[in-house]
């Protein structure tokens, strides 16, 4: 007998008119509705119909002036999520929140209401926020510096998941005779006591339908690596390659492994930006007349902030990309480096360079037909270096409904996507098992 | 011609199985709906269809053992009003956001966020919260006293305010052929530093349907008054008969004129807490069903806490309530003065007490039938006592069913309140205009 196939794990980054870092300039999208309700009920229907994990939501604290579009003026992730569950039934619903200019109280309790809301849907995406001006909006002088970041968000995903075992499953008996309404031996206070908080809980929400909401991330600097190795379940990452991705896979999987953890309790999910077209010269026209699109200030622009502000407004377009050293610790490093190196191996021009890095931000550009995608699919998967994707269409909701209309199938076809939904949480999607509240494993009372 | 009579205003505050101490334990209660989407979905329906002004949910950032059941476990109230957004059309969104505890750019753009999802229907209600234990959930050593919580709350509100005119109102110009995405001179940074807050901006969600979410306020101290008569649209206060009504809403108006406003810009609603019946008779025997559900700790739990946390249980039950000062400064004022003037003008046990006061925690309890309840809240808001009322149903959803169908009609027949919704938006409801953005108003550019 065959060996059963790989399922392949899918999310998609929902995002306005699109990942294309001029999307909304294209002539199909629709930037006036980016604050428009029904536009992402569509979205998240569509994903729904093609049974895919879970829709995400990114988020980001502090804007400026050239800001992608999609940023500028959005929905806040907590108050989107919430109302796609009501027009959702099966698909995972997950966003970001920064462990940096919150509470881990407030995030432990949305999280767990949006958990009760859809019925077990929720996963939180922990990032510790790399938009230094964000200091600016939460009264900070500074933005605290990378390893600090890391150091409270650690504390900080310990705190939630240990408010989020407040209440033992069976805690509210609410027996209306004796007028008992929970079991006080099923209430746990918290007392935590860190460097960064001191949270005592309980949180008022009772345990939720997945036991804990599934914790996603994305760092992957060496200490965001080790931060997921031990923590994440699902790991989002830059990755515009193969055998990068497979390092990057491999390193995880052997660092969850140090931290006693089954590689099966981590999907690591690539983002994937794909062009799909009916021919591979359909899409790469389709590519093209985005392409067409970037304005160069705003290649420019988008190119400067991921090499920590530098500007290469004085540097021909057409030359190359001068000799940069990271200075601000605080920007971004997976990426900056990216960046240097796609410019010596492949000798790119600056215009180059924001041609290919700006579109998708680093992330794997696909362009090709249905076939070509599912195959590239597999083959990461097949290879290690992907337990999934996280698609993020650079035009929506064209983007997606290509996917799920052309690629789903084939891949149903093939075996390695469900056909239908077999579980109703996001942890049965990913095949990851509800967690036992820690009280109730101890086996002690009170 | 006679005069148009003066349309009252109405919420409805929602609260699990009711707003009555022992509401769980009633035969008809449903408390283990507490977090069950589709009970709220029921309850907000009902309260649509009565063409009410608005739903009003609460909240609290710490519980303990003797908190009330609605409390213990709950939606958090984003989640549950965006949820709500989408299965309701025209009902006010409102609830409870303290500025204790919370940063002023995360609560602008959740309620911006709200009003967008809703098409103009939130309401924030800013507290600065009373629990004084909520900050061993925040990693503070202690609660901030009274006064310091209201100049930050007041500064709190300055800066959300501000936050909400980031952008004007037509800054989106969108043009694909130029690129330019928004009209720069439309984008305002706030730059707010003050004591409390240093803030930047600009938020990150275009100015929202009604401009600004509606402001509510509640606390009814000096402070709290001032600042509500400065800066509420819509004032909830605990009142327990006309007189103190009618003193308290001179006070609020008087106030309101003093910083040049006009008494039309708020709204005072007062909770009520009505028990209805067919018959008088009915309806007592409704009430003391509800209050022989109160177990006797329960109420002396209540009476204490509102006593700054005096231990009664030294004292007999049935004799008089022991004399007090207040102690702690930081104990909700208004309530504590209430207890005691209603021990000592009615000569009430301590049992007499809480059975009285643990019941609507001070809020006026109307006990009748649909006509009598009609007829005080016209004659409270004819007198100068109220333009409004926060319901406060002691048992949901009968309690909601049983006002919607009975007492709506009679209000409605009487010209006293809407027959449709004549406006879209919670400010449409109240009467109150959409404010002009601060960059407008001045005609300045950048």
């Amino acid at each position: 007998m065959e060996k059963a196939k790989k399922q392949l794990k899918l999310g998609v980054f929902l995002a306005g008119t699109g990942h294309h870092v001029a999307s909304w300039r294209h002539p199909q999208a629709q930037p006036d509705r980016s604050l428009d309700f029904a536009y992402f009920q569509q979205l998240a229907q569509t994903a729904e119909r093609g049974k895919l994990d879970m829709l995400f939501l990114a988020d980001s604290l502090s804007i400026a002036p050239d800001s992608h579009p999609n940023v500028l003026t959005r929905f806040e992730p907590f108050t989107l999520l919430a109302a796609l569950a009501v027009v959702t039934s099966k698909i995972g619903l997950a966003a970001t929140a920064t462990t940096t200019y919150s509470e881990p109280f407030h995030i432990a309790r949305q999280f767990a209401s949006l958990d009760h809301l859809s019925g077990g849907r929720a996963g939180w995406n922990v990032v510790t926020c790399s938009v230094e001006s964000t200091a600016l909006n939460f009264s900070q002088e500074a933005h605290p510096e990378h390893s600090l970041r890391y150091k409270r968000a650690e504390e900080f995903v310990e705190v939630v998941k240990g408010l989020w075992d407040s209440w033992e499953e069976d805690a509210f008996v609410r027996d209306k005779a004796s007028g008992v309404y929970f079991d006080p031996h099923k209430w746990h206070e918290l007392h935590h006591k860190g460097e960064f908080f001191s949270v005592r809980g309980p949180l008022d929400t009772a345990r939720s339908p997945q036991g804990q909401p599934v914790i996603i991330q994305a760092g992957s600097s060496q200490t965001g690596q080790h931060l997921a190795a031990r923590t994440a379940e699902v790991v989002f990452t830059v990755q515009n390659n193969l055998s990068g991705a497979q390092a990057f896979y491999k390193s995880i999987k052997d660092k969850a492994a140090m931290y006693g953890r089954s590689p099966d309790e981590i999907s690591i999910m690539p983002g994937i930006f794909p062009i799909i077209g009916e021919t591979e010269a359909e899409a790469k026209e389709k590519f093209e007349e985005l392409q067409d699109c970037i304005l160069p200030s705003v290649g420019l622009g988008i190119l400067s902030f991921f090499l920590g502000g530098f500007d290469l407004s004085p540097y021909p377009l057409d030359g190359p990309l001068p000799d940069l050293e990271l200075l601000a610790t605080n920007a971004e490093q997976t990426r900056f480096q990216m960046i240097k190196d796609m410019a010596k191996q492949e000798n790119m021009t600056i215009r180059q360079l924001y041609k290919s890095f700006a579109s998708s931000r680093g992330h794997h550009i696909f362009v090709g037909t249905p076939v070509q995608l599912a195959d590239i699919m597999e083959e990461w998967a097949a290879q290690g270096g992907a337990d999934g994707f996280n698609l993020m269409p650079p035009l929506l909701p064209e983007g997606l409904d290509l996917f799920v209309e052309q690629v789903v199938p084939i891949l149903q076809e093939r075996g390695s996507f469900r056909t239908e939904y077999t579980g109703s949480t996001l942890r049965d999607h990913l095949g990851l098992p509800k967690p036992v509240n820690r009280y109730a494993k101890q086996m002690t009372r009170g």
